[in-house]
């Protein structure tokens, strides 16, 4: 990683400003301070001069009203748990990081009609905690990555889950939104104040706001509406593993589309290659290298065999009545019964002599079937995931290269130094598409001689997600610049070939709509008009750089 | 109706350069011509100057180029079967009012990915005819109104429609849109011009923009990717009748949304009170009003027990696997049966011997049951609307009080001089809310002296659509002052109980942000920056007036 410059200092009356708005503990303007509180995973970065905690909405419009008198930049992050996307990272140097952490407030659960209100600051774990507590019937997805990111946050960045409510963008419904001039707007077209179906009506009252501020810097989300689904009268779990020649991999990427177009799947599995699942499993097997840079395939077939696991792996979660998922038990096994081996195992987390016998049975099971002991580690925070329970087991995967062993607590990646980045191109759910955006995939990891990790992500039975990454060293220049060149290549090479990366980092911001000009254009009118100073974010998602 | 005021004329320069650009017959400026093919059901009308007709893409820049030389608005328009909402008036006189039903290209059907791609003209007829025709596995959804209407017009309008896919706004994906600088958009953000999942991904990179060209004239949509949902392994039909005490509505409207929000119900059903119904059934009963301007409780109750009508009633589609369907029928038979008189009769549209015995048995069993002919009439029309298979047999209602007869052919009921007006509040699905808006809305039909119209629309698990309408007679000025103050008071009264109508008409768009002030100043901020010259289809949602 380039070594930081240190950081821009802001104004004396701007940080008393921001004092007297936050008081002082809501201002980290020492730059040892901030250099650590704005790690990343990613081999560019750029510092703040500053990072702010508003408490609340006064708060972030009086802090944005102040940066506004004195013209500097804020950048907002819900929690900036984004590992490997762009975390705490503004797109230019200095300026104030706004993060909203603090904004912790859970406003409302509505349990007939299932919704909760929620702040930036509300993490994944806060809100299912919440409604464990309270005895609700409602479930909150989450990310597969870690417990404490941010609700509002990853459905900004549209994130995913894993449950049927995984598309956590789809899922927001009325938003409050801090602009650029300070006014905090109300969504859904009113009544403003007494909008009685502002959480339950997507489309409100006119042109539909709310797409203006994902993905976005027209303005800061501080609150919004999230979906949540009733818990269902049953819940099971497949695990599928792909056992057929690699040649009947199309076949299957279609037959798999299909049992989600007829519902027969409704969970958003991520269809994980061998390698994503070793990073799992085991820690980087360096011995293996024999001085290359990544492990030949005769290597990483003999690691994959070691460990038992198949070339492609997922899970799913059931979901529905009875007969609901006797359908989707049906379906499951006689489609994907033809790939490979699926077997029903929800029982795991069952509270009963049944859960307890199935994981009493489940190592010995594993052992037969030739499978590492961590394969039953991860059996029950897996199936957890597809009930909206966050875990942080699976971030752990960031520590597999760069450190010896994973932490079993304290998960932090960018603060420890692990150097990773994703991309994922969103590619239409076909065999010739899927198998291409493979291919495609490959060519680049092998050019810069990086191991292979990919996961294929359900987004809808019309698309999927071909989520790639690369794990490299932070504290070797060489290696970060090649990290650096694999993500721009493969960016390159996805967008080329019409395959539009789902979220940009911030190494990819400046240029996210260099592709299309008249969307560029409109972009800029519209930052324009409603952010004059270019002032929330400048240069977020291809809008006009500072 | 207020007698319009004769058209104020454009230049002969505007007129010349339409005409080079579209056509002779593409352009209508006669008065006579423009006053015929701009009629509406509403009482109040606006006439334009002239009605243009562009063919593609290309002709829509052309005449927005223009428009903007010479200043005048435009108001775009897909097919103007909008009957009751505001057809092809604008909310200001003069100007040119642009019909896009001549670009009637459907572009494409991906089969695999379950989608179309068309233009504004398309209707659902020429889309399902276009689907049937070419033995497509794809059902298209369609609203209830008229099969002439826009899919897309209804889509970008928000209307509704009855099958899973009875969100049409939330169905589509990916738009061409004319700006009014004549630039053509692509939104999703790019890959412009090879965008692999604009029509498979629906949040694109960046700012989701679609949502900006809903309700909306910040751009004019020339095409957009439309999602249509396999046919199911299994259809049925389940029709309902309400025959409990009234005081039981509450409840059963929270029995209704659980199902919904377990998935038992899929479709989107209309719950029709008794008058909604007798509109369908017969003709209005001008003999039974007896000096007064409504129907007493009284008279109503007769007019509904003689032809059988229920209080309630409703019908529902059934799709899934013959799992799905069996759990769903069970839900339906114990949840329902508490309420009324459940009959499960999607048999009525098979083609086999069973549905011809269906079909042969109905009118006997309608006998018996003491309902009239007409409902026999109505059924496999009724039951073809939740498979998509749109129909003109129920916007023939248009006719029931302004006609002797409802005509069987060639359906206008705004060239027909019907006079019609609705207003259709969002409410948060609970027996709370929905029987408050009921409340309300029988008030200020009683205020007025209308008779009480209601349709309880299933939107979503979390919210209905109370849709309520009156029929008054265009020729009487009195009765069209009646309708327009019904339509403003009830309007008022639905945005202070905090329910704001899901679609403006032409009378309420100048007002329709006036309760959410931060979001019609965003809106007004945005048209500016889109559109200085405030050209495309002015005040349009409480955008600002010409």
């Amino acid at each position: 990683m380039s070594e930081p410059r240190p950081p821009v200092t802001l104004s004396s009356e701007l940080l008393e400003a921001l004092r007297a708005i936050l008081g002082s503990d809501g201002v980290l303007a020492d730059p040892d301070a901030v250099e650590q509180v704005t790690r990343t995973c990613l081999p560019d970065r750029q510092l703040p001069s500053a990072v702010v905690y508003p408490k609340n909405a006064a708060e972030v419009q009086a802090v944005v009203r102040a940066a506004a008198r004195a013209g500097v930049p804020v950048w907002p992050v819900s929690t900036g748990r984004n590992w490997g996307y762009g975390e705490r990272n503004a797109c230019y140097e200095a300026g104030i990081t706004m993060l909203l952490e603090r904004m912790g407030r859970i406003w409302h659960v509505d349990e007939q009609l299932g919704y909760a209100v929620v702040e930036p600051g509300v993490s994944y774990k806060q809100l299912n905690d919440h409604l464990k507590r309270s005895g609700s019937r409602l479930w909150a997805d989450c990310a597969g990555s870690t417990q404490h990111a941010s609700v509002l946050g990853n459905a900004l960045d549209k994130g995913r889950g894993l449950t049927p409510m995984a598309d956590h963008y789809g899922a927001l419904c009325g938003m409050d939104v801090v602009l650029a001039d300070g006014t905090l707007l109300e969504t859904g077209g009113g009544p403003a104040g007494h909008n009685t179906v502002r959480h339950t009506y997507k489309w409100g009252v006119g042109p539909y706001l709310d797409g203006l501020f994902v993905q976005s810097n027209l303005g800061i989300v501080v609150k919004a509406g999230v979906w949540l689904m009733p818990a269902p009268e049953v819940f099971d779990f497949a695990a599928f593993e792909y056992k057929a020649s690699p040649d009947r991999l199309g076949a299957f990427i279609d037959d798999l589309r299909e049992l989600v177009m007829s519902r027969a799947i409704r969970a958003h599995p991520h269809l994980a290659n061998d390698f994503a699942m070793m990073c799992i499993l085991s820690q980087y097997p360096h011995e293996m290298l024999e001085g290359r840079r990544h492990l030949t395939d005769d290597a990483a077939a003999r690691w994959r065999v070691q460990h038992g696991v198949a070339r492609w792996t997922f899970g799913c979660g059931l979901y529905g009545s009875r007969e609901e998922v006797r359908y989707q038990k049906r379906m499951i096994r006689k489609v994907l019964g033809r790939y490979g081996m699926v077997q029903f195992i929800g029982a795991a987390i069952r509270d009963d002599w049944f859960g307890r016998l199935v994981r009493y049975v489940a190592p010995i099971a594993n052992r037969l079937l030739g499978k590492s002991p961590e394969f039953t580690d991860v059996m029950v925070p897996a199936i957890n995931l597809f009930r909206g329970i966050p875990t942080d087991e699976f971030v752990r995967q960031a520590y597999f290269k760069s450190h010896k062993e994973k932490p079993s607590t304290d998960i932090d990646p960018a603060r420890d130094g692990c150097g990773f980045v994703w991309i994922g191109p969103v590619v239409p759910f076909t065999s010739e598409h899927v198998m291409k955006a493979l291919a495609l995939s490959r060519l680049v990891f092998e050019k810069y001689e990086f191991d292979f990790f990919v996961e294929v992500i359900v987004e809808s039975p019309r698309s999927v997600i071909v989520l790639v990454g690369v794990f490299y060293d932070q504290k070797d220049a060489v290696d970060s610049a090649r990290a650096r060149d694999w993500y721009h290549e493969a960016r390159d090479t996805y967008i080329a070939a019409g395959y539009p990366p789902y979220r940009a980092t911030t190494m990819s911001m400046p240029d996210a709509m260099d592709t299309n000009l008249p969307a560029k254009a409109l972009l800029a009118q519209l930052k324009a008009a409603l952010d004059p100073q270019n002032l929330i974010a400048p240069g977020r998602y291809g809008t006009p750089p500072r």
